[in-house]
């Protein structure tokens, strides 16, 4: 994002959002084939810097509106009662550089999504130790990485609803993938809030801190807003809308990473889908940019709290061909065809559109 | 790059090169401060899909010019004798988005480098043991990754002189910090070429071919080659040049990620420095922009193969500040002060540029 209100430009990269794609990165969309995504190909936005933690002094502290404060090693918490979940994530800016006007902030195409195991503690259990006083009314979640952002140093922090906080769904993740949390996803501690954009998930978590009054911080109020274009805070960014991927067919451009299938014939397209608001119910398919769809067999769920595979076959012939999935879930939302527009460039689940061509034999 | 001469644009960037750089990624450069790279954050260009393969399957295949073929699983490679060291990769590409006018491929700028602990057999053996005929004169490594390039479909392949790959450097790696390969770092087995710029470093390494005529595939006549700006391909990309990077001191602002330092004050500057050509002998810094330099402490070695960390002390004062570091190898290269142009911008060594605003106490 840029200043409070956001700024736009617009068609091409400027060597400010450079700086941030060439460091932070998305799924190369060929590992949508893999149900859990490998660490290192998972999406990743670091907001500041990876901050250096030492595992052996780390407490996670918490505090504030609480009848007690607490104060937990790494030690302490994996002694506590053991979950371990996949997890889909996606970032509230995935989409944005398909925009326009295109909102100036890391310029994510589609790819900003990964599902990972987590494994960790419930965070309710903990906050009930904790005895959150009767005026509590959030969470506060602080992370240990620190930068300046619309011109305020501050430490990454978001705050959740009691309510949200003590629902059963967040976990005090320490490993990824059966392995401790690599440095870049939080080492040593992270949140995980199940069906809510990226942001939620706070990484190096040090301290959680009940409060009385609604949290203020950029983060909340300034950041993850659905802005018009009149640069008044609307709606906080909360859970994921429904979104579709495509395993990109047959092989890449290399200047482009345009698709090209060697041959015409039958192939069969797979992807995945996934909404933070209710299951997903429904994936149809066009490949013809929209104009006729037909539906995808879904593949059966791994978890309530993950993507859901699907297969669709496609007899490909010759020719220029726009590929399209389209995700609804149980809850009524369907993806829109086009984007839906705000300042700071949230949530734009729009369907993809995956030009291919197909070769002659 | 773009066609057989490439082409530039200038300044910013287009979206094709954004699907490269929202999918490739360099080194958080905070991560200069770990000797050895943690495997997600080590820098990556995939130049076209990263390739699903079986492992129980697969099987490196060595022929040729040879007196006989071997095919091998990796259990016969796992069997041969071992060798672990690290080494230092950097993109020939890097430096890339720096260059005025900027040639169009995959945006670096100053991060595509990593240096990772690299575990696997000796080449040189196993290429004895095929028998080099006497006609032998080049190795050609394959990899399993496929894709279109200057309009020709191809699998990733890279040659490198006989006398090259049997000088004793290169090994066929199948671990990487001391777990197998992960999948976009080349699993189950790739080719690791000590001082060499990264695009020798065959991934997803299948087959091994000796040849007796020179290797003319796009990967070695078109690409690699350092053009002048009439569009003919020179010199072949080979060594890396001597390069130094600093940790960027404080912390970043989100939207540029520019540093701030939170007071004036006492601060040890750090970075590392490496060149493929000969061992750092120098590393110098200048903390105004390049008016003055003074010498930098440079630590114990790691290896031969890799960076080498350094440090320098700075009394920063509040204000605005340039900071420079130049490195220079015992074969007398030194980092230039400006770019050395080519059309594919390759091997850009140019010294970094890090501005930083202390703030006032």
């Amino acid at each position: 994002m840029g200043g409070p209100a956001g700024t736009v430009a617009s068609p091409d990269i400027t060597p400010a959002e450079l700086r941030l794609a060439v460091r932070n990165h998305g799924l190369p969309l060929e590992a949508l084939r893999e149900p859990i995504t490998p660490a290192g190909l998972h999406y990743l936005l670091i907001h500041y810097d990876i901050p250096a933690v030492d595992p052996d002094t780390f407490r996670l502290e918490v505090g504030g509106a609480t009848e007690r404060a607490l104060s937990l090693t790494l030690a302490d918490l994996r002694a506590r009662e053991q979950v371990s979940m996949p997890v889909t994530f996606e970032c509230a800016g995935n989409g944005r550089a398909l925009l326009s006007p295109r909102p100036v902030s890391q310029p994510w195409l589609t790819e900003a999504v990964g599902t990972a195991q987590w494994t960790g503690t419930p965070l309710a259990p903990l906050l009930e130790e904790a005895g959150p006083r009767p005026g509590a009314v959030e969470a506060l979640f602080s992370g240990l990485d620190r930068g300046v952002e619309g011109g305020v140093v501050q430490s990454y922090e978001r705050a959740l609803s009691l309510t949200d906080a003590l629902s059963g769904g967040p976990l005090l993740a320490y490993e990824m993938n059966g392995a401790p949390l690599p440095p870049q996803h939080g080492f040593p501690l992270r949140l995980v809030v199940p069906g809510w954009y990226g942001m939620t998930n706070v990484k190096w978590l040090a301290r959680i801190t009940l409060l009385e009054e609604p949290f203020q911080g950029y983060q909340q109020s300034v950041g993850y807003r659905l802005y018009g274009d009149d640069g008044v805070p609307g709606e906080p960014v909360t859970r994921m809308r429904p979104r579709s991927l495509i395993v990109p067919p047959g092989v890449p451009r290399f200047e482009s990473r345009e698709r090209v299938l060697e041959r015409p014939g039958p192939v069969t397209l797979r992807g995945r889908a996934w909404s933070g608001q209710a299951p997903i119910e429904r994936v149809e398919v066009s490949t013809d940019g929209g104009a006729t769809w037909g539906t995808a067999e879904l593949e059966p769920p791994i978890a309530a709290t993950a993507w859901r595979g699907w297969r669709f076959g496609w007899d490909a012939p010759a020719g220029e061909h726009v590929l399209c999935s389209r995700a609804a879930d149980a809850a009524g939302n369907v993806q829109p065809l086009e984007p839906p527009w705000n300042l700071k460039g949230y949530a734009n689940n729009a369907v993809e559109r995956l030009p291919v061509h197909v070769l002659s034999r």
